[in-house]
């Protein structure tokens, strides 16, 4: 069994290409367009999403922007949950809850919609890749500021060396990657 | 027949929010967010889209950042084919064409990876909204220099009174909207 899914996921690394210096020099990007453009590689993908959640009770898929809205609303549609958007600011028109976070360089800003969670509903974060986890920390604090449970948190790429994927589990976080590097 | 489906429509535009003055002022906002969020409606939405496009034989679905993403996506899946997201300047990491094209104030820029899509093959837009069009034409122009086939375009969204669909069609273009005002 174990094989097999060594397998699979061996097989959707391939359609990861790595961009050395984009956005900037010294950093190799993890590029998952080529995965979205091949038909079987993208539905594999959002099965193995699946396939992860399925039995968590999944009533809600948060994505961050824009990325994770690629496998975050695919994934809520086969999971029959609803999906709901973390974004940039001044991008959602009704009332929000926000939340800062400090960058290597600078600072970012994320919101939702203030009611996009109900207290008590599961929810799955799915994004694209985990690097220092900063977004994602800052996602999950305003999910459960809304009374929202976090019941798995999915990556097609995740960025080993940086060890987000450690601490969030260290406080008590499923987390799941498909691809690591 | 037909009122089975006109029913069906009225139903989703329930979940659409009228945001008076979002962005700007004089402005009425289609927030699409409450249809997301709700599963069923989400789901419907999507079933729409791929009734719509699946005798259309659509090997990519093409979908404008960001809200784009969210109905492209699971509507790729559904149909079988690839995504390919048009993104704005400095998103994508690998050699991109782009188009240029003046709003009523300024102008946006939208790019494709160059070899996003091949010679020949049939591509489904899909957008949350439609207003003047700018946006769509241009992803027009780039599919059809890439040799891409516009097999159809689908929308949410649309705002009639722009006369953009009108405009589209007269060109030959096969445009579809779930929800029109």
């Amino acid at each position: 069994m174990c094989s097999v899914q060594e397998e699979r996921f061996m097989d959707l690394e391939k359609y990861i290409a790595a961009i050395p210096g984009f956005p900037k020099e010294g950093i190799i990007f993890r590029d998952i367009t080529p995965m979205l453009q091949d038909p079987e590689a993208f539905k594999e993908t959002i099965n193995v999403i699946v396939n992860y959640a399925k039995d968590k009770n999944v009533d809600v898929v948060v994505g961050p922007e824009a990325r994770g809205f690629f496998f975050g609303c695919p994934a809520a549609i086969a999971l029959g949950a609803g999906f709901v958007p973390v974004r940039k600011p001044g991008k959602l028109p009704r009332e929000t809850i926000s939340k800062k976070y400090d960058l290597e360089y600078g600072s970012n800003e994320i919101h939702m919609h203030k009611d996009s969670i109900k207290k008590g509903q599961r929810v799955l974060i799915v994004d694209d890749l985990l690097a220092t986890g900063g977004t994602i920390e800052a996602t999950i604090e305003l999910i459960e500021q809304m009374g929202g449970i976090v019941a798995g948190i999915a990556f097609v790429v995740e960025l080993k060396d940086l060890n987000a994927a450690e601490h969030l589990r260290a406080k008590g976080y499923d987390v799941f990657s498909i691809v690591t590097y």
